[in-house]
């Protein structure tokens, strides 16, 4: 391959870093309106009324709608493709405005004005009367007998879905396997470990916010600007909650600050589009405050995992069992997908000799809402596999990594609950590495026996996920290709671009697919679903394995096409192409390739003969070189003899899938009497198959370090028990870590080409931040023996911890 | 055929009338930078300097660029395609800034400012230094011996070009024509005519000035919103004008506010595109002035056609000649077409029993560029031939109608220079209807020898028009259609709404062909270069003909790939679809489809034995319907067996071309001493072939009549002969007749189906505005015996010569 895995810099770096490109509220119109969302100051109940007089008298406020005047409509926000199977549809709980008041924070009103200020001020002079009930804000008060259900028209109790699964027989428990093994191995020690571990609710902090404006054209058709990874779902989802068929809505994606999941569920754009509509079409803007963003659209989910393991003494996990508890806030949103995933990976990262026993339980709480958020259940799920992993260890002193090794799932594994195979598995290559980065044989020993209040440790966790949604949910992409005059091509990707480098790796993979030069890709970066082809979106690490089939099948029959009217004009030169300014060029050459090829002069030159090399026509294997792409192209469009308007569209269905794993390694320092843990050296590496390009792939895994530190140290989104009402929505009381908190991030990759990938190449996005939470929860281990359950590993819990160990 | 032909209301009229629609101003952003084009001083020279420090004083003042700092790149303006055959290829002889002055008002400089104030300031302090040549005015002046060329650098006189024409023998002459008429017809008395006829430069006032705004995006693409018939051109033109490739400029179109051929050249786009650039690629707007538009961008050719005319006594025409001089201004717009076109028709419209010599002149002068304007020639091409008509019928004191019923050129005739076929002829029928109409028998007598002050006439001129531009250059377009989820399209059209009622007549094709209901069809008006199918413009009346059958081809193609899976559903429902919420109505379905066509369980069903009617797949015939469209577009997006996002897109290269004809009847009241001429009766009769909605059909009509108006009567554009200075630019000195000027217009079809039209429709856009001005004039000859051989026929002009005339 010779574009695909280059080093080459990112499309959008220069339009990024300029200021050139443009994101959502770059092109909003002049004259805009403004919208502001009014909130619901209960976390449980229901609006009675309004009292709007106050607020209607603000100068410069055009429309106030209520919950009242909203359409009728119920409506899911998650971005899933949409399903002919009514099983799998995604649950519609919600309307744009609610009467039903279910989180501190609701949307119940919204008002429009000339100006912001006028629009804030209207919000606050709202008056609103509530039937209010009491806030029903943790798993268990929701799960308790007798729990007000608060979606009593779809589910009578809490419960959003239960699910159980095995990995063994189908019966399989882990009692069961504790009786088996003892009849398997009479006499021989087996170990057991019980522990229960947490996980915290934290916030996507990506650095634009959610934004959108909307307006109305020609015939009621709304459109909407916004910052979304899914633009066709937004665009479903929006007819949905307006009830209008899905023909009448068009977004747009322009570039996207960020989104890490929380733009993965369509959250302001259906209210929005109701707002344009509600003042006759003229255009109206959203932008949803960064408290609002934290408390009020979606979240990662607090899981709570009760483990247990069994072993032999020698280290064979014989066993393991999760029961998973995950607070999903008030609306269903992805439903049980995540701690669906979450229980799915605990079980597939490890072979258990006899079996592996999971039960999810996903349950509404009045809350903030819990959504995709990079990982998808997985950073939960390693978060328990890999502290039960180093207890287990723990237990009988036997080095972690060795343990992972002996125990950890083997290439060619098919999970039997979804067909999920290992086609690909390099985790003990990333092992190895991360173990002789670190120095791990020499540290981890040295480590065990310190002293002192200052102590150092090393630690590591591993993961496996999975690339795309096959066969859980559906993988469908297109991709679209379009010769422009001057042999450059357009490259029009259903799939989005969030920052990730999407757009990057597509044109890669289009310039190494259709031979058309790099620099003359030219990316559509903005998705217009009214043109556009069709792609769920960006989530699930799909793009590269899924969308990038679609790039590479369109590619292929594109450069056939080009390829085609090559071998045409190579055929007439002499005749009706003649008057042309290409005419002795293409004259010219076709003697060569007839000479090249030995062609009769009755022999037609086919495509076949034919290759595009570096946006050159050249003979298949590359030599003689003929004439310039461009010579096609302007020929093409404008020959009087046969013009024609190259293009190729394709669908990719994709029916596979295959797992990327890896493993983080971090030697940490910890302060013990200051609660101080400091990253002194860390490492992810990475199986990810074929890299398209290793310097965004580094780029890639540098951020999710940055999470997966933040997710082990400090973040954190505190919700009052009593009144549901978020406690620290604001980055200066939720903390993420700055450049000043972060180590150097160090990356590797084993690359194994994996023979289900367009090029070789499977998941990246979400990986990086998986393991590294835990593998500084292991150093912990590995310096002070003491073991944290839950994160983030705060001065305050780490204090609290160590005075009950009698280390401080 | 059940939806082409109907009276729907147009696609856009909701949203236009409501102000929903948008159009390029109505989505400007936020914040967005002001330009202003400095314009020259003086009509003919160079610019020796600029000082620009007061004007850089002005606060808000961002930028200000000179013709010093413009691109080194010429560039055309025309919207022609372009050529892969080099004499075919337009003349660049612009930059986006001219050093070089050629006209009073020639763009020299631009101002960027943050608002529209301090442009305007700025714009006007700025103090230019002249080397000043005499300005060439007149079309003599430019021909005159040693006349100084404008554009030395491309031609040593100024004459663009000069062709000559015949029908007949290639070496025909008028003088050999007379000669030979004498020696066929022995004794018989022959009758010449010499005339000199005249036309105006006048301007097309269309509603919404033209605008635009630009940024710039990643890498340096350039992206341009602006008003014009042909976005692909101006994105090719725009790229050689700033010499960046093509694929590094996007143009988009939104609703655009008329044209008329006036936006069928690049006009500011370029510049516009610059400006941004020169500011880091900050958003600007550009919008000129009408005084601006009316002066400085483009205007219909004032061609002067000296003509002469030979018949029989009985009134059979044996020769005619024309010698048409057209005043081209500073630049070559169009270069020679127009005139060319001009000649062409002239000699199309009539058989010339002996031939026709046709010399056609297009001359530079420092004078308002002229370019393309509804009608391209023909409109003075009918005020030469059909003034020319009438006074060859009123020496034998002929009836017009009969003289043009016995000369018109004859169904099946084939213009020999070029090929373009009368395949359908109805000129005659609508003569005839005409005639009827206006009562003509009675009265063209009665009117004839009437005394007094106030009289009546009756008049009428015919035209031919063929439909687009082959074979003089290419026809070239494509559609691309997409299925949504609800079963709903978009049509993606490259070919261009301007307010004539395109996206109407392409959805009722669409639908036509598809069988998609048409309030299911939602076409995609906005044109965008980077996702648009490539389609050269709305321009030539071309697209109804030559994009209507992309449209057709593309709705075939369609229509087939959603039979093709409906017919896979069909015979998939027992087995891999049977879990969808469509998997009994499609098993029905197939129960009652396989029993009408007596299948055999082992036979499949196929696309053929279907068909779609009213957005329901029917069983081919009609009968049984079987599910909605909606059925199957819903599955083959979601269904887990095999998704595919149904898209088609299609290449039209049109290689026919053939006339549309027809004819102006009037009744005019002339009141000699006032010089007023008051229209009483109007009709216009159109051969176009089958209509694809009679009442948007009638509305273009209106259209044009409304202009024939302006141009018999009142319009034109006055330049001083001294100083290049246009005396009347604007609308209150400029004259287009106002709804109190405009009679209640008549419309009448001749509905032929026309065997190459895509649904047997053939040109109808430019044909209204053709036969109105000399139809007025030759009714103000049958009331008053007076040739008035210049148009418009303002009271000044018909006052001296009813004077001439002793009349009054």
């Amino acid at each position: 391959m010779k574009i695909v895995g280059q080093e080459l810099k990112r499309v959008d770096a220069y339009g990024k870093v300029t200021g050139e490109a443009k994101y959502t509220a770059d092109l909003e119109p002049r004259d805009i309106l403004h919208g502001k969302v009014v909130h619901a100051t209960i976390a449980n109940g229901r609006v009675k009324s309004f009292d709007l007089t106050e607020a209607m008298k603000v100068p410069g406020v055009v429309k106030i709608v209520t919950c009242f005047d909203a359409p009728d409509c119920q409506f899911p926000t998650a971005g899933h493709p949409w399903s002919v199977e009514s099983k799998h549809q995604d649950i519609c709980d919600r309307r744009v405005l609610n009467e039903r008041v279910r989180l501190y924070g609701d949307d119940i009103a919204a008002v429009v004005a000339e100006n912001e200020v006028a629009a804030a001020q209207a919000a606050r002079l709202i008056k609103v009367e509530y039937e209010e009930y009491e806030p029903i804000v943790t798993v268990e008060a929701a799960m308790a007998e007798g729990a007000t259900p608060l979606h009593p028209d779809l589910r009578k109790d809490n419960v959003i879905v239960h699910s159980h699964m095995t990995m063994g027989d189908s019966d399989f428990t882990f009692d069961k396997g504790i009786l088996a093994a003892r009849e398997m191995y009479p006499g021989e020690e087996l170990i057991a470990v019980e522990e229960e571990y947490d996980t915290p609710r934290i916030s996507h902090c990506h650095i634009e916010l959610p934004v959108s404006w909307a307006y109305v054209d020609t015939n009621g058709k709304v459109t909407v600007v916004c910052s979304t990874q899914i633009p066709h779902i937004v665009r479903r989802c929006t007819a949905q909650a307006l009830g209008i068929p899905v023909g009448q809505v068009r977004i747009i994606k322009p570039y996207i600050g960020g989104g890490f999941g929380n733009k993965q569920d369509v959250l302001y754009e259906p209210l929005n589009a109701f707002l344009s509509m509600s003042v006759g079409g003229r255009p109206v803007r959203l932008e949803i405050s960064r408290e609002e963003t934290i408390s009020g659209t979606r979240t990662r989910h607090a899981i709570k995992g009760k483990c247990k393991g069994l072993m032999t003494k020698d280290g064979r996990i014989l066993a393991r069992k999760i029961d998973a508890f995950a607070n999903n806030g008030a609306y269903a949103s992805h439903g049980h997908a995540i701690c669906a995933n979450c229980g799915n990976v605990f079980k597939d990262l490890y072979r258990d000799e006899l079996g592996c026993e999971v039960d999810c339980w996903t349950v509404y709480t009045s809350s903030p809402t819990a959504g995709a958020m990079r990982g998808y259940g997985i950073p939960q799920a390693v978060w328990f596999a890999e502290c039960l992993t180093d207890d287990l260890a723990d237990r009988i002193g036997m080095d972690p990594c060795e343990f992972r090794l002996k125990n950890c799932m083997e290439e060619g594994f098919v999970d039997p609950a979804n067909g999920i195979t290992f086609h690909s598995y390099g985790l003990k290559r990333c092992i190895e590495e991360g173990k002789s980065y670190i120095r791990w044989d020499e540290k981890w020993k040295q480590y065990r026996n310190q002293t002192g209040p200052v102590r150092k440790g090393v630690g590591m966790a591993i993961f496996c996920y999975k690339t795309g949604v096959h066969p859980i949910s559906l993988e469908t992409s297109s991709a679209r290709m379009v010769l422009n005059q001057d042999g450059s091509m357009q490259l029009c990707m259903g799939a989005t671009e969030i920052g990730q480098g999407a757009d990057t790796v597509f044109s890669q993979m289009a310039s190494e697919t259709t031979g058309i030069s790099f620099d003359k890709v030219y990316i559509v970066s903005t998705q217009d679903t009214d043109t556009t082809p069709f792609d769920t979106g960006a989530y699930a690490s799909r793009q590269t394995y899924v969308s990038g089939m679609a790039c590479k099948k369109c590619g292929e029959e594109f450069r056939g096409k080009i390829l085609e009217y090559a071998a045409y004009m190579l055929n007439h030169d002499l005749t009706d192409l003649s008057k042309t300014v290409y005419a002795d060029q293409v004259k010219e050459a076709a003697g060569r390739l007839r000479e090249a090829l030995g062609l009769g002069a009755d022999e037609d030159v086919t495509a076949e003969m034919l290759d595009i090399v570096d946006s050159k026509v050249v003979v298949s294997g590359g030599d003689p070189v003929l004439f310039d792409v461009a010579v096609v192209a302007d020929t093409a469009f404008y020959s009087l003899d046969r013009s024609v308007h190259i293009t190729a569209e394709v669908t990719n269905h994709c029916k596979d899938n295959t797992f990327s794993s890896g493993c983080c390694f971090v030697e940490v320092e910890v302060d013990m009497p200051l609660g101080l843990v400091t990253v002194k050296d860390i490492v992810n590496v990475h199986d990810s198959g074929v890299l398209i390009n290793p310097k965004t792939a580094a780029a890639q895994v540098h951020g999710g370090m940055s999470m997966g530190l933040g997710y082990g140290l400090s973040e954190e989104l505190l919700v009052d028990e009593k009144t549901g009402k978020t406690l620290n929505n604001n980055l200066l009381d939720y903390k993420i870590p700055t450049a000043m908190d972060t180590p150097e991030l160090n990356v590797r990759f084993i690359q194994l080409d994996d023979p289900t990938g367009p090029y070789g190449n499977k998941s990246l996005g979400e990986p990086p931040a998986i393991p590294v939470a835990p593998a500084i929860r292991n150093a912990i281990l590995n310096a002070t023996g003491v073991h944290m359950n839950m994160t983030p590993m705060t001065a305050q819990r780490l204090i609290a911890k160590f005075k009950e160990k009698g280390l401080i």
